[in-house]
């Protein structure tokens, strides 16, 4: 197999932010997109209607460089959305950034979306057939020209739009006098409803809530669709076609942040047991548990309280890393990996050691650390992953390799043991999973299984011709 | 009246470059975009063609900040078309950047466009009628949609298009086999064919093939169609509806550069004539003839040769201004304009100065330059333009202020002489600007006197939900 | 008292880092000063020594920005050092951005210095009254005024440049064909000796060593000066008059990195057994142990162990804070302490919890902390502070506030916990952090009793006349 | 010869500015180092005095970029100098920025200087065996050293150090309660003397006034000394050693601007008839007289007056050539100088051409120009340039290539006319260009005839260990 030395992480996908009725809207979405930064580290955008006007600011970078207070002076209006994404190219690109802004019969309109739609090629054929121009390569501009194109009023021509697409979405759309939000038939992708004084607040993590001051209400259910009144009222539905449940577990296991509650369920506690039972299906004969920082730190706090074995700081994380770091051209083996996560040499010299992590995409950063970890004295490594092995891509919205890149598609567990350097390897059960998570179920399996809840219409169309906005 | 304090002078428009069967297309278009920069400072871009597929870099600056080395090597493909723009709205924008890119029914198409369409707003009406959605403010949007919605092949659908739109258009279009480029039947913006080795090469002004060393053609005329093939081959029609030729004196007075050539006629003697004919019909005893650098040298030396008063720089530009420049608080009288501009003492002082200049719009500069001279000890200022007063604004691509915003629609010359302070003040007659240019006419002279040559459907039109993307 | 309500920390003084024999020594040097960047994160500098002739690139930011590979190519030579700086003044400045270079009778010397002269203006005074012109306020110039005049060969003026001078210094000479490192007799700044292949190489901290590959060979001795020759050879000796040991004991609090060893001893293990002694000591009746991340990370897991009470992730870091964050005008109540650390609402909740943190300088930013977790839920919240109260100012290079601005200094425990709102406040007693470092003693303790180990000379002598380089 | 490819011109020095008792010292000295601007263009810095502390602000880059009102702020005081820089190494340094600032038994003190001391290597060694220590490799550095060790008062001290440097300089020096600055005996640099309201300003040249509306009193004597007091008192006095009047010819010709007025001359009227009197020494049959804008602009229009040869801007300089212009790599021919001066053709074609320009350093850049202006179509092309051939190196403070890189050093006339293509090629006398500016002498002619005013005691003597601060 070709093993691939690109970033060896899952890219975090999108996150969605929108606020109706609030004087600072701008600058509410703004603290609300800090919230979700760790959802889209590439671009960033707010979009806010004034006076049946909309007002845009999108960016390639973080929240934080990009909304300055002269941008936010620029965003007038008491209805926001927002949006931080992470391109699945590997350039980056303004022209995709979210929230898209377009407009038609029906006045302006701004979307904002995270997930993917399995239907938006075959979609846009559709359209292209019609007349229609695309000015971007998003799966999410097909809705809008359903809408455009729709006789009836704003919201049952979203809810048309929503119906005729397939696939994963949380979304938010912006009208001059109404903001729309739904969540896809199966869940996929999570979406909250929060209450900011008379100002209700939608985000794909609780967590923003948390930063806000927001009161949590509830999590929008799968299929419903919320609409927003510019003076503050809400109403549900569940108008779209029903579907089984299928959240996405691994927004507990590696995208959610710790400190969000998603369907019910705290990820933090979801991850602490998933090292718990992990523990009880894989433990081994070990002196200390060791947690790559931050990533396996909750489930090796687990891990430890169940196994017995000591937590312990072996791999210290640096803050300084930069995001110019030029690795040096002929030099020290490993380095930029042991700059950002040096094993401590103390505490692991001579040690048997269990190194829990969340999950595993190509192996080459494991491979490197568990280098590094041998290199600093230890005795023996045990990796422990507390997710199931991902033997297929994703379809919704996570920017996952091809199975041919995915390690676990490809190597039997012995295989990936040796081909990363450790004495042993075991990942979590996907039952343990499910029991980690919730045990009444509902979740997507399918980068662990194949088993996909949405049929994919998109197989064999192909954008035959393509354009890319540097 | 109201004299606004903005800035005083004409915002250049655009220009627009193409280049069909070169190896180095996108570095031959960045080289060409070079040559156009002073018809936009805001955004340049450049698109190429490479196997169907559309590569596209457009950024806020200068041609020479945006297109690195790094950036030209995104760009491949044989053909090119690229773009200089200065935004008419205050705020700068990327989302207006041109070329435009869009994938529709035809493949993926690019534009690039100098001037204006009169009936934009009334064909996108039609257009949101029929459920398109527009993504930009840019009246150039809508002849993509009416192409996407044409049966015809590629040729066909643009002249429909151009037939179906009013207005000033010199215009290149990107196809994935094809360039198509177009200049509107009146001929109100210049554009010029070259030829580079066996490459053919469009500009909109001559300059651009003297730097990159490419033989000067001809001009396009009015109305014509050019169909550039992806093999270097160029086919010309004359598909449109024809009009009574009226090309741009503006052009000659200001924004083209003096060593172009614009329809046979030199910019930089056409600047000469109207210096020498602006003396015969108003000189006025003075001691010297001092030009507005760089803006008013040409007319200046053709006005000194012809007065027989000596030439002097009494103005003295500065180069390091810079962009950050920021006027002192409570500080220097006028600094800002003597930092650009100083007058210089030892020439000026005790002396009857005649002043040239292009133009005169607002008057908030002239009247700050002429302050500055009578400090440096003139003795008598004499104000001399080398074009008529502007009365109107235009329609065609120019981003002039509002009639109520031009000096010359509010004020007598004499109320104007007063207002900016000088002793006397003249300017060129509008036959006198004819003669100075070409005597044979087919000039647009509606800034001067009304006489607009196209009519105006989109009075009353409104777009009346706007977005803009800051 | 006056509460100031700026940053609440202390400020990572100094790092140095030299490396001799070495064809890559500049690119060493960088990756070095990398494992050193938590030590000074304001102004990063190389310099090395090349023919005789001193190569320095200096600036403001951090390591990973500064030392771009164009700026390495600038630095030829087999011998470098290094430093990482923190200013102690508000103003970032790059005048005294180290190391410094000079021009004097010996040549070209390059010093970086950790550490603090207690008798500095009063040598300076010295040798003003000698005609001596001084170019910074760095204390560290005084030494090259010594060495500069004195008639001995290299190493003895440094050995009697450091014979007049008191106070701390961990510091690294280069002259032409050798580099000279001293620890000051008390010790009380670290530095510590690797071999990298033929290469000796020094550095404040031992992890720097860990990163580059290079093998840790031992700590310094106090009072101990070493000569390497250009060509790699070490010779030590103990020059300087002797002093009591007295090493700082908030390296291993707060300072050095937990992947490093000083004197001996893990700083790890050392904040490990701080957390036990402190649990020992004052623990309470909670329900869970919860860091500060990342400063009471190590601390928190040793208070965990020893009580038995679980250790949770209650508070998460955020990595995407950005240096740029503007914090919102009129909003979130302590909204920018939040975005860096989230109390974690499902964690917290109905809990009683113990906060671990390293130490408390002003309590600014604890009280917001505390308020957040309140906020979250927590039932009872018992403030446990690995270290004592720290009650009087450093003298010897750590940037700490004005006793005035002490929180312990003002107030009795009570009264800081009634400031910052916590139902308990205990912290660690100076013996129980002696213990928890090493038995054997030999440390400066003056924050927290005021017994400084060095007397000091500069009390009533000022700087009357400075200079500020912005 | 080897003719290198570096940039063909000279390099300006430096500007100096002082202003004295102004409540917006820093502000004024800001506004006069954009009158400077042309003098140096790589550094800029301003030292103000508040309360006996100086306060620094120096920068690489354009005073414009340097100043905002932020960095203005942090310069408080009534009283400043200021510094434009140049460096003569290739690498840009912040090392060698003035104003110097130093701290010494005198006190805090800043130094702007313009000029070249010719013994300062040798004051340099005397004073390293007396132990200083240098932090520059500046000339300038020195007369510090000699102040610091002086017993005399303020006054005394620096003119004590004046008296025992040779050389050039135009030079301020900033003290606690007093400005003192000075011309050097043979008046090489120029400086002069203003009035604002009750402010003393000092200026390298009197343009600066002009623009921030001082009053231009008198240019300073060559060896005079001026002190003004804090409270705005001038005392003027000639204690230096006296020496011929020998001022800088290329002040007139090149450097300074040409709304100037140096030592009584006007530098734009000097200009005129240089080229009047170039054209009465070696006009030629032509059509028209063509300069090198700007620099060949007054000498142009001078000669096309005496000649009656027909002014023409046949060169158009573009405005937009910007920083960071990257030259095609495999592509047009003299792009980057065609991009900067394009050629009219429709001026040049047919024609023979008088080109005129002020000096000829190394002739690359000329040669580009005439190949370009050949190309364009000219019949005959013939060079004129308004000084005499530079054969020797300035050893005054202009950064000339060495003897064997100038042109004229190393070919005659006739080989010069054939390097750079010209069909006739003609210098203005030494004669010719004393009579243009001024025909009472007292001018330095090294440059021209190697007659160097002053001895060059550094002969010989090198600084053996040099350091360079990148």
């Amino acid at each position: 197999m070709k093993v691939s030395s690109e970033i060896d992480e899952f890219k975090d996908e999108c996150g969605i932010f929108a606020i109706i009725n609030n004087v600072e809207a701008a600058n509410i979405a703004y603290l609300g997109l800090h919230g979700l930064q760790h959802r889209g580290q590439e671009s960033a955008g707010i979009v806010t209607m004034n006076d049946s006007q909309l007002y845009a600011y999108r960016r390639l970078g973080l929240v934080s460089e990009i909304f300055t207070p002269e941008a936010l002076k620029k965003l007038p209006g008491r209805t926001a959305i927002g949006h931080v994404r992470y391109s699945t190219s590997g350039e980056s690109s303004i022209s995709n950034a979210q929230p898209l802004t377009v407009h038609c019969s029906k006045g302006s309109i701004a979307v904002a979306h995270n997930g993917n739609l399995t239907n938006a090629l075959t979609m846009r054929k559709d359209f292209e057939g019609l007349g229609a121009i695309f000015q971007t390569t998003s799966d999410t501009e097909v809705l809008l020209h359903h809408i455009s194109r729709s006789d009836c009023n704003d919201v049952d021509a979203v809810v048309d739009a929503l119906n005729s697409a397939k696939g994963a979405y949380s979304i938010a759309f912006l009208f001059k006098d109404k903001v729309i939000c739904a969540r896809d038939p199966n869940g996929l992708r999570p979406l909250c409803i929060g209450k900011l004084g008379e100002s209700y607040v939608v985000s794909s993590e609780s967590v923003a809530f948390n930063l806000i001051g927001a009161e949590f209400l509830r999590d929008v259910n799968p299929g419903e669709v919320l609409v927003f009144s510019e003076d503050g009222q809400m109403a549900s539905s569940q108008p779209l076609h029903s579907a089984r449940k299928s959240s996405c577990l691994f927004e507990y296991v590696y995208f959610a942040r710790p400190d969000s509650i998603i369907d019910g369920v705290s990820v933090y506690y979801a991850r602490k047991r998933m090292g718990a039972i992990l523990a009880e299906e894989s433990s081994v004969e070990a002196d200390i548990v060791v947690p790559v920082p931050d990533s396996g730190m909750a489930a090796a706090i687990g891990f430890s309280e169940r196994s017995g074995i000591p937590f312990e700081q072996g791999l210290i994380r640096s803050h300084y890393v930069g995001r110019t770091f030029i690795e040096p051209q002929q030099s020290i083996r490993n380095f930029g990996v042991k700059l950002k996560l040096n094993p401590s040499r103390t505490v692991l010299e001579g040690k048997r050691v269990i190194v829990i992590d969340d999950s595993l995409v190509r192996g080459t950063t494991s491979r490197k650390i568990i280098d590094n970890i041998r290199k600093a004295g230890a005795k023996e490594v045990h990796f422990r992953i507390s997710s199931p092995p991902i033997k297929f891509s994703c379809r919704y919205g996570v920017d996952t390799p091809t199975n041919e890149e995915l390690l676990a598609n490809q190597m039997t567990i012995d295989e990936i043991a040796k081909y990363i350097g450790v004495d042993s390897l075991a990942y979590l059960s996907v039952e343990g999973l499910k029991r980690a998570v919730d045990e009444n179920g509902g979740y997507c399996t399918a980068c662990f299984n194949g088993d996909y809840p949405i049929s994919y219409e998109d197989e064999g169309v192909k954008l035959q011709l393509r354009f890319e906005g540097l």
